[in-house]
């Protein structure tokens, strides 16, 4: 009997587990994961902070139990892969205090990300807004104090920021960046989100954290310091890969190369999710994009393929979605900052729109960036802010990019128009039609 | 001077006469509308009835004043054209009581739709819901009455129906079909959004109606009588296109045939809205899709042609939405009954999803059907019922299908992911992920 080893029961590990499990009931799949949480939502942490449901096993699909009992995965929770030897295909866990060791036929890693720190003299009072098994822990700590630093201004940050913000807590929200969410979309952008953020969060822009003190009472900055009751640093994550360090090629921030099938640079090793690197198709570039949905379908990936039968994860083009109170604030493929750094000559068009019809009650801002190639009219990208119907729109631009659309295929889109949900002329199509037709 | 003569100023000829002027400044462009209206929404008039707006003037996107003054279109409105001579170039208007008579170089017909009527003695008390320029004496009348029958259960008629019961009227919808909606997706999807209509109208299914009496009064079918204070024909649309026949070549329903440019058989006359045939991208066969995004689109490619720009307006795919109370219904491209009937070889997904993260508070259901072709699994059709982010997840459909996509495609795409507003595995994939892999 074959043994598949799998390394991390998030969401493409468990993703993987299952699969493998249904494709080929002759293996044996064997999961190990070194909390007590399997198939849970890191992305439901800073809800969990804002109160919005207290039960920390809705955090998972499906609980360990389902996926040992219905699914008859060997799942071991609470058991933490110390040494990983790929060469002898051989790891060594450390269950509580015991250490053992576990053979396999073929391998997936999917430790996911871990978060980045900052210089600190203690971590008493320094969080990290990460996995969902110490959120009930995180949550304790937080809610007892008074006045939170958040170090970091992307999705993270924002999300954290906000979740304390609407809990009562005094937050100084710190950013190296111009703006927040940087990362992810054009300045011009930010002016739609900005003034809430400013109202309701102390933002301290462009300043940048040299070290945390105080054991996470006091933040330095390069422009002056803050005293505080405790410190989250959300500054981002990188992918999990230090176990393979030596033994596997890396990529980008170190994150483990693989090819289209999810296999890594050593035969019948593959790996999945935020520890993988992926491919972007609009730069034809490695790039590293840690999401759950593209880790779900690199974990489904992995399975088929240890399972014999061929599948290719066709690659990225870089969708995010973040919200602050009632905004959502989103993109897909290139910012026009980021279109420029990869040198591409492009035509950009930002267009601000209703959600609904002039006559019907409700109706809702919303704003469209639209970038193309000037050569070929192709779409690079799309940056939405906007309080409804954001998500299906950046969809509609994810499937667009993948498909190679133009701004010409856009405009024509075929969209659907009813006046309580839409415009007839889409904001989407608006914005096309101004490179395509100049307005 | 070349002169530009359009008929009819709704929304193809209304985009088609603001894009020519803006194009050919040499152009004179002459606009003959027989209402008091232009660029106006018929869309809105059943939340009109509904009571959601009183300003009848909030049907147009912009005022007669304004094309005149601000975009220089001579533009006629309370002006029918009675005849048209093709031929010669020639039409002879009727102005209030006025015969004029007009020569054009180019002729646009955005003439629209007129609505099918059922036989009547009379139609003091029979009403129809069509053009906004009659929509406050229609909603006079209609909220004067107490009960209502409506006929027709496709969008018109559910949208009718539902207005009128919200506004507190007792209402009789009588269908011909076997359930509401039933052109616009397949009978296992009605069940999604049934029980909520029979809840609140007196619905009466598979029943035609023979003739309505007593000058709307009566309504006789193969069923049986009904008495009520009027009665609302919805039953559907023709082209608006007596005026060319004879003269033009015409289609399915005697829409206007017309080339990729919006020509018609006769050089120099154009077509488009309501009144002009399309082509259907996935049936490869003419087509008739009277919605306002393809009007406005038409509208657009005429003018760009009449300026001796080339446009070519791609083709349909069929896209529909309308909603029942809190409850939209949506389709794109082929329903499984419509695929059948055009000889595909489908596969088909049913699922049923939540909009939002499990922890998350407001979700709400969605239901998804998506249909392949069996043979090379390009998407043919998708048909959405849900509460929110309906109307996105078909421009989605709208996008790929008329990108050629496939259920891998769509599996595939990168979907965006906020536990606020999503699922992970967003119904789109997770139907994708039924037919691409199983399950
Ligand atoms: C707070 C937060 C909010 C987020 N919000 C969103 C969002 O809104 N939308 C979105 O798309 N994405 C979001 N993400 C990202 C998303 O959660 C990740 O992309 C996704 O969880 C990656 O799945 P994974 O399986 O690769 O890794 P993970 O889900 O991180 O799972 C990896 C697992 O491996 C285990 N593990 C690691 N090392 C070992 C070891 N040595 N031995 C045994 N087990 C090990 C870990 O305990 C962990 O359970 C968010 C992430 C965070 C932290
Ligand atoms: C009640 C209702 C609800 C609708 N809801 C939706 C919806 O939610 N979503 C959607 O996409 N579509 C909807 N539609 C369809 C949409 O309104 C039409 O597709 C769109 O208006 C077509 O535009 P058009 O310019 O071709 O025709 P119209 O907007 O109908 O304009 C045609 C104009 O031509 C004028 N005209 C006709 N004959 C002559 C003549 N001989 N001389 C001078 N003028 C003439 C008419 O007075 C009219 O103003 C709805 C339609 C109705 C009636």
């Amino acid at each position: 009997m074959q043994r598949v080893l799998i390394i991390g029961g998030g969401a493409a590990g468990m993703s993987a587990a299952s699969w493998i499990r249904r494709l080929s009931p002759d293996m044996k799949v064997t999961v190990l994961e070194s909390t007590q949480m399997v198939s849970h939502a890191p992305c439901g942490v800073p809800y969990f902070l804002e109160g919005l449901f207290d039960d920390p096993n809705l955090f998972m699909t499906y609980e360990p139990s389902f996926f040992i009992e219905k699914r008859g995965i060997d799942l071991r929770i609470n058991t933490r892969v110390k040494e990983l030897n790929i060469k002898d295909r051989h790891v060594t866990v450390e269950i509580k205090d015991k250490v053992e060791s576990i053979d396999y036929d073929y391998l997936i890693l999917a430790t996911g990300s871990v978060p980045i720190t900052v210089k600190n003299d203690g971590t008493e009072r320094v969080y990290f807004v990460h996995h969902p098994a110490h959120a009930s822990e995180l949550r304790k700590a937080l809610w007892s104090l008074n006045k939170i630093a958040v170090i970091g201004g992307g999705i993270l940050g924002i999300e954290t920021a906000e979740a304390l913000s609407v809990k009562g807590k005094k937050v100084v929200l710190i950013h190296r960046g111009k703006y927040p969410l940087n990362r992810m979309v054009d300045e011009d952008i930010s002016s739609f989100f900005l003034p809430k953020m400013i109202s309701e969060i102390d933002l301290r822009l462009g300043e940048a954290v040299l070290e945390v003190r105080d054991k996470g009472r006091l933040v330095i900055t390069d422009k002056g310091e803050y005293k505080v009751d405790g410190t989250v640093i959300a500054i981002g994550v990188r992918p999990n890969s230090d176990l393979v360090k030596g033994q596997l090629k890396l990529g980008v921030y170190d994150s483990i190369v693989t090819n289209e099938k999810m296999e890594t640079s050593e035969k019948g090793v593959f790996a999945a999710g935020d520890v993988a690197q992926s491919f972007n198709l609009i730069t034809k570039q490695s790039d590293w994009v840690p999401y759950a949905p593209v880790a779900n379908k690199m974990g489904f990936v992995a399975a088929f393929n240890v399972s014999g039968i061929e599948k290719k994860f066709p690659g990225v083009v870089g969708t995010m979605i973040t919200k602050y109170r009632e905004t959502l604030v989103g993109k897909v493929g290139l910012t026009s900052a980021e279109a420029t750094r990869y040198n591409f000559k492009i035509k950009e068009a930002l267009v601000k729109h209703k959600t609904r019809a002039r006559y019907y009650p409700g109706s809702k801002d919303i704003w469209v960036k639209l970038i193309a190639n000037e050569k070929d009219s192709r779409i690079l990208g799309v940056e939405i802010v906007g309080q409804e119907e954001v998500l299906g729109r950046l969809d509609v631009l994810a499937e667009a990019i993948m498909k190679g659309a133009t701004v010409e295929d856009l405009f024509f889109m075929e969209n659907a128009y009813l006046p309580a949900v839409a415009r007839v002329w889409d904001p989407l199509v608006l914005a096309a039609r101004k490179i395509y037709a100049g307005d």
